[in-house]
């Protein structure tokens, strides 16, 4: 299996496997078919007749034997469901990938429960937007966004190149991790800001005059609360699905935060001045590294 | 003082001096003129020669006798020392008012260092930005954005209508509060959030894997740390003269960072997604009613 498949099942058609069917479609034209499901069998009606997919596909209807990549992008608690329904209904040579936002906990569940010789592999693409449904997809996406592969037990060799292809041709920019190591990883790249803009937004808005507090708020209270407005079932599915590292992750920034008030609270000015100066440095090269 | 005065002059004139001698000017034209000063000499020669200001005031030169309002608009920790300034050379009826991002005690030390009948009045327009200098300064800087008045002991009840005035005339919302009510109230607004960012960079950027999470970072890291590129002097003057507000702030931040770690650990998962939900839903309407 050099090249992609011709036939490839999606199965949960919303931002991301929207976005997905739409780079695929872009880049392929005719020569590729894509089968398409979802929860609600009039959303994969409707995604087919906005020209997002070629076929629907029912949601218990097995996968047609020529399908040899399905794509699994339902929210990530659905996905062991979805796994016991492949393991009965794809042909034995498939190769199944997930999307979702945690790896670890995915993958084990893929090993344990697909049979060989089936082959899976975990991936993430860290894109995404606040708007959920394959009305807000794009083909552009995940262009210049990382995408993380975990190899998995079942993983055949191949099928890493095959999907690091898959991740080059929408554009986005493969990263081969461990699952382990993915979930760590995107803790602190992202899910610990996702958690905090909630916590912040609920520290504040708990004030007493925070009818005043919302006048006087400005863009740095926006920006710094946006992801407080990200789909709140994916946020509570990240954590559920990541809790060790998270309750690690927000211990560890209370400890920061103890370490700088203690610089403040002790009148440590030069050595506050010198903790914003090298955050600033920081963020300051990584923005330039990454985002321009 | 029923009307602005004619002559104004600006002591500091940065990004928040220079957009409020550009509004001015754009107001008035040639029925205004304005004095401006900066620590280099050459600066406020440029901002002349750019003709964001009309007259070059030098450092120690006193303030003219026709001169009725001085806006002082100067690093937070630098005010002292431009009010013991003012109090020797300044006509007794001026009006005077800052533009520092914390009040108490700014309006504190105006009280005891200025002889009355001068009045002072503290302000902070809720607008700014990454950029410092007048290069960056622009007349629209205060529109629609909250500018908060705090009057003090010194104040003439006039000078409230006067400075309420110049507020409108230069786009900003006048909102009137004690010093104190300030300085609590941007402690939630502003503060939390610019102190925030930076302990988010810094508690990432020490993990042992910051190459790899820097990599896979993305947009939401982006925006929840953009604070964190703001300005460190004046950050390290926010936080030196509002410190007992900030670190109660910090402390009840832990607190909340207690309460959702306490859900998490207990795997209370839909009291997890009912909190999410709960600060989008904050957020969204909080964006909606002030930003829209």
């Amino acid at each position: 299996m050099n090249q992609l498949p011709k036939k490839i099942a999606i199965i949960g058609i919303g931002l991301v496997g929207g976005s997905i069917a739409l780079g695929l479609k872009c880049h392929f034209g005719s020569k590729i078919t894509i089968l398409g499901s979802c929860n609600d069998l009039r959303r994969a009606k409707l995604a087919k007749k906005e020209g997002i997919i070629d076929e629907v596909l029912r949601k218990d209807q097995p996968i047609p034997q020529n399908t040899k990549l399905i794509i699994i992008a339902t929210p990530v608690v659905t996905i062991p469901n979805v796994l016991r329904f492949l393991a009965r209904c794809t042909p034995a040579d498939t190769l199944i990938i997930d999307v979702g936002s945690t790896k670890q906990a995915i993958c084990q569940q893929a090993e344990k429960i697909l049979p060989r010789p089936r082959s899976f592999l975990g991936t993430h693409p860290m894109a995404g937007g606040e708007e959920a449904g394959f009305e807000n997809a794009s083909a552009n996406l995940f262009r210049n966004k990382p995408w993380i592969i975990c190899p998995t037990k079942t993983t055949r060799t191949n099928d890493i190149k095959l999907v690091s292809r898959l991740v080059e041709i929408l554009g986005g920019l493969p990263i081969i991790l461990t699952s382990t190591m993915h979930d760590q990883v995107v803790t602190w790249a992202s899910h610990l800001s996702l958690v905090f803009s909630s916590i912040l937004v609920e520290t504040i808005a708990k004030q007493s005059n925070w009818k005043l507090i919302a006048k006087v708020a400005s863009s740095g209270f926006r920006d710094t609360t946006r992801l407080a407005s990200f789909n709140p079932n994916l946020k509570a599915d990240i954590v559920a699905t990541n809790k060790e590292n998270i309750l690690a992750a927000l211990e560890t920034t209370k400890q920061e935060i103890d370490l700088f008030a203690k610089l403040l609270k002790e009148d440590k000015n030069e050595r506050i001045f010198a903790y914003f100066n090298r955050s600033k440095r920081i963020r300051d090269n990584w923005l330039e590294k990454y985002f321009s």
